[in-house]
């Protein structure tokens, strides 16, 4: 199967041969040595010299772990979305006891910066800001850099913090961490990480480690002080996914012999020749071409076709993409392209979805 | 490596090849497919008709779940505790905001129905009871029993519910979910169960969905509610460890074929084994001898010897054990016997610990 769903992503040999690995003591010098070894190039890849920490659960685990760490409730958060997963980020925030200001760009738009300039003057006490870098449910990629610079210019005393969902970009598409200021950058191992599902990891600067001794919203699992108390020691809190961890090291190794800048380069590649075939199958791309993500393409679905009868019939041809999300249900398919890709799995998506467009 | 840490615990081939098969797509069929197949397993194995809910995350993890669903801040709950994670329990239920009602036991003690009997009587608004079955820093396996029926006949109005930290004890220790009216029962895969660490499990009764609807404790990740509605459609809400999942099914499958009556049986052996065996080198054991668990084995280290010093001893003869936790770490050795492992394992442990002990 040519697996082009946004995650969970195919694994390269390697990494599977890895994650079969049998167990070792969480508490033992190989787990420290591993522990080690994925956080130095995990720091390579995020381009940072923030700790990074790691911890078991799914990448909205490591959303929720960044929103438990630094509100306190009653505190006010700028939330800027643009979809399903912006939307959810919001919601986590809400769930434990902000007051979120929802700052949405229609679905399929990126955020714009401006607006983002507004909604902080208007919110001068805003403790956070909640962006997600690549919307997988609309195919956007936000102009991080931008919004970035829009929240370094207004920060005062410390506020507000930059919260990054970077969960489908770390990795494939260029964040780089410090230079963009980015006070917490989260990602997940099973998308631009060539791992299997398992392992949240965020990047969190000196200024959200001060945030954390006054945030008051209870914790226990995501506490990310303990994380940190107990990487000092080489392991965590709890017992984390081994498997997973054998497999995102090998799987670092692999970027880092390719080389950030290939990577990033290869997944241009690889969004180019996606939007441009189904272009060429007369396709409509759902986001705004300025803003089309390299790690996933939402396509519309053509009026008077069936997405979820498009999805299927892709399948039997062996490609198998995911349809659309929340209010987008039927309306568009989303095919993923990050990590273990290249543009050789793009061709065989667009000659299976051409068979499937003209069966009808 | 001879592992007998506590968890993870080793790895069957079947189980460590089926970990390294490829991605699916966790919102298609093949993954309907295998989450039923495990969960249909699970129920057997918990013994019970309730449903069984998937997390990824920790055996912690599992914890936090169970309490965040189940509290409203303010509640008065009952920690029956006698060891580390007896207190890590108590100490998640007052993280968000339970009142707890600490009922602790003398470590290597087991915890008193007769006094749990005495604190259910003075506290009658007790919403939940917390007990730990097998406590894994001391070695000792609580009568759940008759616990259980302690709180049983105390109930009224559906209150308290009986919350069980089964994480070092399903799958290896009887523990009849329905018969002893167990409202959660909490496992983690990396202990009995044969599999890598990244998923706990948990068991929840009629009450215990119930009490849920009327629980205010903020929760967004651990929210079980979720997990029960995705499930209808085989899935999980947000993406779970595919790949220890895998290993999990297959793990399951040996299980079904040996039998739950014949994996007690050999936890008995191996445990029986590992007790006698310590005695006869003049090991005491740290448990009260009639609450020994057959998971784990927590040793006494002898007068002028040294804990840390003879955990590398055995280390440098390929047997990984752990040491002690909390104000034990120094005074006892742990072995941990569940899972994949059998009488040789034990007779290679008492090997390894006889020549560590003549080094002096």
């Amino acid at each position: 199967m040519n697996l082009r769903v946004p995650g969970p992503t195919p694994l390269p040999p390697q990494v599977r041969e890895a994650s079969a690995a049998d167990m070792i003591n969480h508490r033992g010098p190989e787990f420290r040595e591993l522990l080690g070894a994925v956080v130095a190039d995990l720091r390579h890849v995020f381009q940072t010299d923030n700790e990074v920490v790691i911890v078991t659960g799914s990448g909205t685990g490591g959303l929720e772990a960044a929103i438990v760490n630094l509100i306190s409730p009653g505190d006010r958060v700028i939330a800027a979305t643009c979809g399903v997963f912006g939307e959810r980020f919001a919601a986590i925030a809400q769930a434990f006891g902000a007051e979120v200001i929802n700052l949405a760009a229609p679905w399929g738009q990126a955020i714009d910066p401006l607006e983002l300039e507004a909604a902080l003057d208007r919110t001068p006490d805003a403790q956070l800001v909640l962006v997600t870098h690549n919307e997988t449910s609309t195919g956007v990629t936000n102009d991080l850099r931008s919004l970035a610079e829009v929240v370094r210019a207004r920060r005062r005393g410390g506020r507000p913090l930059l919260v990054v969902d970077g969960i489908s970009s770390v990795g494939a598409i260029p964040l780089p961490t410090d230079t963009w200021e980015c006070d917490v950058v989260v990602t997940a191992s099973q998308k631009a990480w060539m791992a299997p599902p398992g392992l949240a990891m965020l990047s969190v600067s000196a200024r959200a480690w001060e945030a954390m001794e006054r945030a008051t919203c209870p914790r226990f699992y995501w506490d990310l002080r303990a994380a940190r108390r107990y990487a000092e020691r080489g392991q965590t809190p709890w017992t984390p996914a081994v498997g997973v961890l054998y497999g995102l090291r090998v799987a670092l190794q692999m970027m880092r012999t390719e080389g950030l800048e290939a990577i990033y380069a290869r997944h241009r590649r690889v969004g180019q020749r996606m939007r441009e075939g189904a272009r060429a199958l007369g396709l409509e791309l759902f986001a705004s071409p300025a803003y089309a993500s390299d790690t996933v393409t939402a396509l519309r679905v053509p009026s008077g076709a069936n997405g979820e009868a498009l999805v299927t019939r892709l399948r039997e041809q062996g490609v198998v993409v995911a349809g659309g999300q929340g209010k987008l249900k039927g309306q568009v398919l989303r095919v993923g392209h990050m990590g273990y890709v290249d543009v050789g799995d793009i061709e065989q998506v667009l000659e299976a979805l051409g068979r499937a467009l003209a069966l009808g």
